[in-house]
């Protein structure tokens, strides 16, 4: 419940994909305050109690529901939506997965793996992994986006210029989305909430769990935005960058072999430094490190560099 | 002068591209501190006088200067040399370049321009862009490696397995990287110092600044490295992030394509909100906005994301 909040959208109110055609579950104004329960992105079919069998009969069918649609009376294609994130209510459970076949390693690592996560939801205390390893947490949406002008049933995998599964780390409290719109009445749904990732995601999987949030809804007449832009409301590593990182390179001539070389370098590093078996550092490095570009121009080869916060093991 | 050094090592003593034939500068023993008088990139072409005149008539044979080489007593091919920046001795001056046919947006951005800029080389406060802006400064090392193994000459333009014209913004004070050693001695060489990038250097050029910089050498024996790795003593970025950023995404499925949109959605933004010339926002941006991988695993789509630090303007 949200005392604040114009409208409640229950989790009942969810869908696969994007669509145009599909129904609003509620209509706002702009300048509404909206609470969306969200499921997490195995439409609750890993909970507290998830296993690795669990994981193994995973229905890919009911991936990555999402909450809405919201249709915003006078939003029009060109106008951008304005969506800004005012707080979670999370689960205090979650859970990291590696699936066959996908994730940025997927050629390295075949084998199903899963941990499960869980938190103090009132604190957001760092959450441990294994017997060393304490994760900070901040929560966000994976998944915001508004319908895709073109007719038909999208795939919610990949995102797109109206949003969708951006699996932006940043998109948190405070920060303010802004999303181009295609079709009227803009169609806002949100999803796939988790409780920390890492710039990348490079296991595929964040810490993926269910929180409900409010988020405020506005609108820029004739924005004629390219592609989602966001401003954030203030720091947005403080959580992860205390101690410090350790950094490891991937350097040359193609960008997708040097982000892969440099997350390769990591889990090398974290197997060496802290016993960790490559699959859970694959998947710890997902949740908490990032990937930046360290330079783009110095032809022909580039340095991408994969930066791990050592308070997560200090 | 550096008191607390073991040697110094001249301006003079700098050499233009890597060779495993070049002659040590100096011999010094694994623990040693060494001052390094570095030039800036343009090797003291561009002074605090420069024009654009003077840039149009750049000598390209004389660029990237680095001082050295320093052989390291007992370093072996598969060992590692473990350097760590302890301080630097900023100039005061420095300049940023469009230079035609270098750079992200060498395809758009023609024409050439410069900005000259001066700080505080004391108090390190941030230097004005144009009326408004501001930039935090942070000093570093863009060049900073040992001598390949393959015989001959080798062009200082490219970063390799071991290291050089490497551009990571946080090879700043307190930073310890390592270097694979690829020769006996090493042969370490420093230049092209900056007072400040952002991740990425979009533009091609950071703040280029002469200046010293004092660092101390050791070794890690058969430390078998593929690629350079760096330690930070702490955060990296809290002289950016107090304001929060503005952020604008590039989503696609090749990552340098992504990479430039979301450069280009940047310059549109500060033109938009702050009036400012194609050219002089995509110098801003190549001084403090930084690359990120928001995700590389939602097939076929991945999202790039570049944050510019509002404290700039704030």
């Amino acid at each position: 419940m949200c005392v604040a909040c114009d409208h409640t959208i229950h989790r009942a109110q969810h869908h696969f994909g994007w669509n145009r055609d599909f129904a609003p579950a509620i209509r706002c104004q702009p300048g509404s305050t909206i609470h969306f329960e969200c499921l997490d992105s195995s439409g609750g079919q890993l909970g507290s109690d998830a296993t690795l069998e669990t994981l193994k009969t995973l229905d890919f069918g009911k991936i990555n529901p999402v909450t809405g649609p919201v249709y915003v009376e006078g939003a029009e294609p060109g106008d951008a939506l304005k969506v800004t994130i005012r707080s979670f209510e999370p689960s205090g459970y979650g859970w990291t997965a590696n699936i066959p076949g996908f994730g940025l390693l997927a050629d390295q690592f075949l084998e199903p793996a899963l941990h499960v996560w869980t938190y103090d939801p009132s604190t957001m205390a760092p959450a441990m992994y294994g017997p060393g390893g304490r994760v900070p947490l901040k929560p966000f949406t994976g998944t915001i986006g508004v319908a895709p002008a073109e007719a038909g049933l999208h795939s919610v995998v990949p995102p797109r210029r109206v949003g969708g599964n951006l699996d932006i780390r940043d998109v948190s409290i405070g920060t303010t989305i802004y999303l181009p719109i295609e079709v009227a009445g803009a169609l806002l749904s949100i999803g796939d909430t988790h409780a920390a990732q890492g710039d990348g995601e490079v296991c595929g999987t964040a810490i993926e769990s269910r929180m409900n949030v409010v988020a405020e809804i506005d609108l820029v007449k004739d924005a004629r935005l390219e592609t989602p832009r966001f401003t954030t409301s203030g720091p947005v590593t403080r959580h992860l960058d205390g101690a410090g990182y350790e950094v490891t390179t991937g350097i040359g001539p193609d960008l997708m072999t040097a982000v892969r070389e440099s997350v390769m370098r990591m889990i090398d590093l974290l197997g060496k430094e802290h016993g960790m078996a490559p699959v859970d550092a694959y998947m710890l490095c997902s949740v908490c490190g990032d990937l930046r570009i360290s330079e783009v121009v110095d032809a022909p080869n580039w340095v991408v560099s994969f930066y791990f916060p050592r308070i997560v093991f200090a």
